[in-house]
């Protein structure tokens, strides 16, 4: 057994290895890629995705990983929880023809080219017939999967393990219920532009950036700070954590919620235990606790007054110019609630709707309810039922988002289970450190670093979220506490 | 025949892929990623290198390259260069055992790590036992590849195709003596101290240095500038080369020629034609050549009175304090002859001398008429009897240099072999461009530019040196351009 286990391990690393390495690959095409190399970088993500695809599917790995996952009972829960992960993966695997594997690759490179030319170009019809074999090759993949469930059960088991269609319909009914009633409530504030009342080079706004981070705990001798076009975190190696920032010379609001957004993920990737380093769950991989973390640092922690009585200051070391305002400004400056287009861009409240909009598209697409044809029109439609506003272009309308020209329908949801998430632990965590608002106003963060340590990051994925839920906060995954946080901030 | 071409040149860019993909691993690993990750990228280097050996050595490829190679009379000149050049490698690799190639892998990171370890504490010993180990297993590789043969005579054909002992010994013997008596009747300058008058900050010369490799036809749709420890170029794919620059606060000097070296790389690189692209020799591999257009670049043109002319006041724009010097004084400061400790920042003439002393020491390592204990004393002793200085402690000494602890043994004669070839290449090129001087005073470089394309670059290495010198100045390589130039700028 112990044998059994080790080689399992080995070729285990080397499947982690290859990931970490398409992970570098698409990072550095982010990064400083030069333009032209496109498509022969395109060819080499390829290649390594092949091999991944192959060692996952190679009988040496499967005959091992099926053999323990047979006798799991004596393996211990570390153990059993890699190889059930690891099993799940390789069923998943083999139950996709690799014909279909190449197809569905070739697609998404395709359909993500004809997003960017339709977005250019304001041109719907150029994007039109690729997202509909997006969405047709998507029905065949659920269908691939497990034809007995519904196709957007399969597609959310992809993000969030045991998530149903059901569910989400009745969270995000009440969600959309409390936060239309909320919405019409809350009164509108003045912004003082703060955070657009200068120019923000970016070598300053990077190294204040570094200082925030430092301070938060993120650890630069396993981490790196990059400069993207849309932020993201990623992972290279379990000591090699990369938060990706989008650099906006006249809003440094932007720049830094998104940095501190990256910087919750990247904090949780940083702070899994070297205990399951080696396993199939030493990364975060579920979708809706990773979102609470980054969301939760964001919009908890980066809009409270506490964090800017303390961070203001430091601010104005790199950009004096903004000492005329208070941090009293700063954080009323981020808080400001309004309608507006595009979902990064949305605060607190109206974000979700944002979500909830695109939800109610994907399922209406998969089960043919509406044509793609008309996808503007019905996403103008909602747009205006559900935020009292309408777009007047495309990429300010359907074609903000890159997700459904990469293949990720059925994920925007996690956005929203995230920030569910994010409140649920904030309200344990305010009541496990009771004195936590004096501590922050002084700089000191640690007592967010040690219970977040302790009850999330340390464990990667060796829990589901629903089990990180009910441990951390004795309760499943619930919306009162997104709501009565957004009553309690905004009413 | 047609079909074989084809699944070679397939199997052929899957390796060239990989190589491309080690190359990104490498690169990052200089430029950004962060300290504690260098354990599991090493194991991601690893585990690609494998892949590539598993593919060079696998059955299919080794077949396809035998046959092809056993009728090349039957191939046009690109496919049949290109057949040679792979059926080469393999070949090689055939010869190595893979255990010994994992070895030698493995003892090369070990032997790195230890040379930095002795250069950081100046201490020796914990460099020689490994030193001793890596010059073993070199005469073990070369008894390998061809036990038949000198052993230096196999390390050379891995650099430099064709080049044998006895004929460097007797192009180094012409060059030391001339250069030895050079370096009597040069008159001492006094420095103006242009490039160290102020403090160089790393943005400012990053923009600078952008100005100058554009001007001089570097095309970043296809091209990067990194920021590493030790300059470097390097080749991720056709559309991606990258020249990494290390960035002096001190010495703008130091920068800017380490950066118009690594341009000469560069621009050889990113010229190679369209027609080789798929082919085994669509890079630069012949170093002798290659750092023949690093060289030409970094010192018959950057150095040169004309270039400086043009270029001082665009670096006046960015350093406004350089205004009190004059074009001519930065002419003046670059071209200061002086014995130094180190190679890398040595003058157009000791440089050589250096590149002889590491020769002979290698020579006499190799056919063990020296321990590798001495090899302290042994440096230093040469260096006084070649450069009449005597290092004082080992980063200056012996130290100095990575290559040995890589593995790179036989390869610094290529250095000088480039500065010979420069002389001649810039010898034809003066004569083909009567007018080059007035032209780059100006500005235009259009002429330098054109004659290295249509003459070097854009074949890549589909000759061997001593073709290209041949079709280029109808001779074989000589010493005597690079005496002759010498003499002339320096007498």
């Amino acid at each position: 057994m112990r044998e059994l286990l080790s080689k399992y391990y080995k070729l285990l690393e080397e499947i982690k290895s290859l990931k970490g390495i398409v992970a570098l690959l698409s990072w550095d095409q982010e990064n400083q890629m030069p333009p032209l190399a496109v498509s022969s970088r395109a060819k080499q993500r390829g290649l390594i995705e092949k091999l991944v695809h192959q060692k996952l599917t190679s009988s040496d790995y499967i005959k091992i990983v099926f053999e323990l996952n047979s006798k799991k009972e004596l393996l211990n829960s570390i153990d059993s929880r890699s190889v059930s992960i690891s099993n799940k993966e390789i069923i998943k695997s083999l139950k996709l023809p690799s014909d279909f594997v190449e197809e569905f690759a070739n697609l998404k490179s395709k359909t993500q080219q004809a997003w960017i030319d339709a977005k250019t170009n304001e041109d719907f019809k150029l994007y039109q017939p690729l997202l509909e074999e997006m969405f047709e090759y998507t029905r065949r993949y659920a269908a691939y999967i497990d034809d007995s469930k519904p196709i957007y059960d399969v597609l959310l088991d992809d993000y969030e393990e045991g998530m149903t269609t059901n569910k989400l319909h009745k969270i995000f009914k009440e969600l959309k219920t409390n936060l239309k009633e909320i919405l019409k409530k809350v009164k509108a504030k003045e912004s003082s532009h703060v955070f657009t009342s200068s120019i923000f080079e970016k070598n300053k706004t990077e190294k204040l950036i570094k200082e925030i981070t430092n301070k938060l705990g993120f650890n630069y001798a396993k981490g790196v700070l990059g400069d993207v076009h849309h932020p993201f975190e990623t992972k290279i190696s379990n000591e090699d954590v990369r938060i990706n920032v989008k650099y906006s010379e006249h809003d440094l609001a932007f720049t830094l919620t998104g940095a501190i957004h990256e910087l919750g993920h990247g904090l949780y990737e940083q702070n899994i235990s070297h205990k399951y380093e080696h396993t199939a769950f030493s990364e975060g991989a579920s979708l809706t606790i990773h979102e609470s973390q980054s969301r939760l640092l964001e919009n908890m922690i980066g809009r409270s007054k506490e964090f800017w009585e303390f961070f203001f200051p430091v601010i104005t070391n790199y950009y004096p110019e903004l000492k005329n305002f208070t941090y009293e400004d700063a954080t009323n400056d981020l808080n400001i609630i309004k309608s507006t287009f595009i979902r990064t861009e949305a605060d607190e409240i109206t974000y979700n709707l944002h979500i909830i909009l695109r939800f109610e598209i994907e399922l209406m697409i998969l089960n043919k309810e509406i044509d793609i044809k008309d996808l503007p029109q019905v996403w103008n439609n909602k747009m205006e039922e559900l935020l009292g506003i309408r777009p007047v272009n495309l990429s300010e309308g359907c074609l903000q988002d890159v997700h459904w020209s990469i293949g990720a329908i059925g994920y925007f949801p996690t956005y929203s289970l995230g920030n569910l998430a994010s409140a649920q632990l904030w309200h344990k965590f305010k009541n496990d450190n009771l004195d936590f608002k004096n501590k922050f106003k002084k700089g000191d963060f640690s007592s967010y670093f040690n219970w977040f340590k302790n009850n999330i990051w340390q464990y990667g994925s060796l829990y589901t979220s629903e089990e990180f839920l009910n441990n951390s906060t004795d309760e499943p995954l619930v919306a009162k506490y997104l709501i009565e946080y957004i009553k309690e901030k905004y009413l």
